[in-house]
């Protein structure tokens, strides 16, 4: 089924343990696009650059079957650029530098094709943009997630509130969800933000796995256990995209299918990290994806019934 | 097939943001003990109390048809009591009192029919006492599972290093597992302390769940998700009572049935923290136990296996 993903795409700077990178391509928009691409190969990708993103970056967004029209070029203007250092801890990161650019004034457009989208994913960006696209399409899409960070929640909780109440999943980290709900543990989490609106709750918990909530039910999908992760930029979003990705894929957005979804969002999370940026996720074959969801199998099934 | 507990039977004071209570039945070998009560009928406990410990209390014990013949009552003397009080963040807590009493000079005694025992359970203990059980057991048993704490890492790491050394199985937290190995990532931490003996190696994450590792191989169980913990005390020792429990009802220690053994911990440590102390794990019925499991089931089971 058709997939529209509106998200940043941008210059990322990296500097992990493990080395560090000059400008690379990034964004949520790149990263969720991409992952989502080896599962369905009708993706839309909706952002704005500026005419210094080299055509190659283009291209290989294009490569992967992302259609990049609704991608804005803004002539004379510069691309986002994110620049950050990640600590030993990799759960620790300081932002180094945020020039938003062409990103300030992103007005964005949904164009012809686009429209009657079955599945939309709102990648992590201003609330308002994520709700000018909801808006602008002239058809409700059959599922629409979000991912979001505590950036918005810090400086524009109404904005973040009424976006919230738009969608059907939203996607956000444990901590996160805690600074949303008011609430400690994620059971009272879940519900909180459930009675914002979404009907699915996921809480990413980075390397403990990731939670999905919804119809009163409750499914735990472990993250690989890694000996390191060499950058963890972009893990959320590649999650996303797998998640949103296997479920255009499948188009079954049943509470038993989104437990795959979550599966396959960890599985190319699981990759990311691996190298730098989008490094691993552009380069990944069929079969090493379906290995590793053979070993979150093996990581999780049990044979117990009862005792 | 018989199991030997060792571990401390003690009094309890705890505190929690829920409620508190005066001093209570507690202590590593009456939470394991208990727990594993549920899945095997021939348990040995092998412990020391002060003549101040209640016969209502052993009756408990032996209940739950745990012979407490290996129990030693100091006449004169009065039992270990543990004061502690738990934040909001029941991660945290502060202990208020240590009286070890009793505990202080505790050489064990291994009855002559506890010997020949199958299983043996060293729960939470001084290393040295520990290391004695072994010591004194005339046939090693089929399998030895160790639980311990950082407070020996800080005061008497090459005692532990030594009893760990003598083990099949450690189970560990998650930053005593760090602090152990001195890695910050689990699998480079299971990777050393394998390396000091165990074959197997339990990380215990908290809400986050259980990892075990070994023979190459790793399994994640998770937690399962609640509104609030009442009181997380003994939740460790009760997740170790049904490990070793269903193991010693099995009589299979190949990794996959101790993929099972996790779940059941899981289950047994779920219970735990709804009541104070024992309270919970004292009343349950094979029912509750059965219908826990199943939720274990629906946490975890997804029917992906390729893209």
């Amino acid at each position: 089924m058709s997939l529209t993903v509106v998200g940043t795409v941008a210059f990322d700077a990296i500097e992990t343990p493990y080395g560090k990178t000059d400008k690379i391509i990034g964004g949520a928009g790149t990263h969720v696009a991409l992952s989502a691409s080896y599962f369905n190969k009708d993706i839309n990708l909706i952002s704005i650059v500026g005419d210094d993103f080299p055509q190659d970056y283009l291209d290989l967004l294009k490569k992967h079957s992302i259609d990049i029209d609704g991608i804005q070029i803004k002539k004379g203007e510069k691309t986002f650029f994110w620049k950050g250092r990640y600590h030993k801890d990799m759960n620790v990161r300081d932002t180094l530098a945020t020039e938003l650019n062409s990103l300030e004034n992103f007005d964005p457009v949904v164009p012809d094709k686009y429209q009657n989208t079955d599945y939309l994913m709102l990648g992590n960006l201003t609330p308002l943009v994520q709700r000018q696209v909801i808006e602008r399409m002239e058809k409700r899409p059959k599922l629409i997630v979000m991912d979001t960070m505590n950036f918005w929640m810090d400086i524009m909780l109404d904005e973040l509130k009424k976006t919230i109440s738009m969608v059907d999943v939203i996607s956000i980290n444990e901590e996160e969800a805690q600074q949303l709900s008011g609430k400690n543990t994620l059971v009272k989490a879940a519900k909180v933000i459930h009675a914002m609106g979404p009907k699915y709750i996921i809480i990413k918990k980075g390397a403990h796995g990731a939670l999905l909530f919804g119809e009163g039910k409750v499914f735990s999908a472990p993250a690989l256990p890694l000996e390191y992760a060499f950058d963890p930029t972009g893990a959320g979003d590649t999650f996303a995209g797998g998640f949103i990705g296997y479920l255009a894929k499948t188009n079954d957005i049943s509470f038993d299918n989104m437990k795959n979804a979550v599966i396959a969002g960890s599985v190319m999370a699981s990759f990311n990290v691996e190298k730098f940026g989008t490094e691993r996720i552009v380069e990944l074959t069929e079969e090493e994806i379906n290995e590793r969801i053979l070993n979150f199998v093996d990581l999780t099934v049990f044979s117990l019934r009862k005792i």
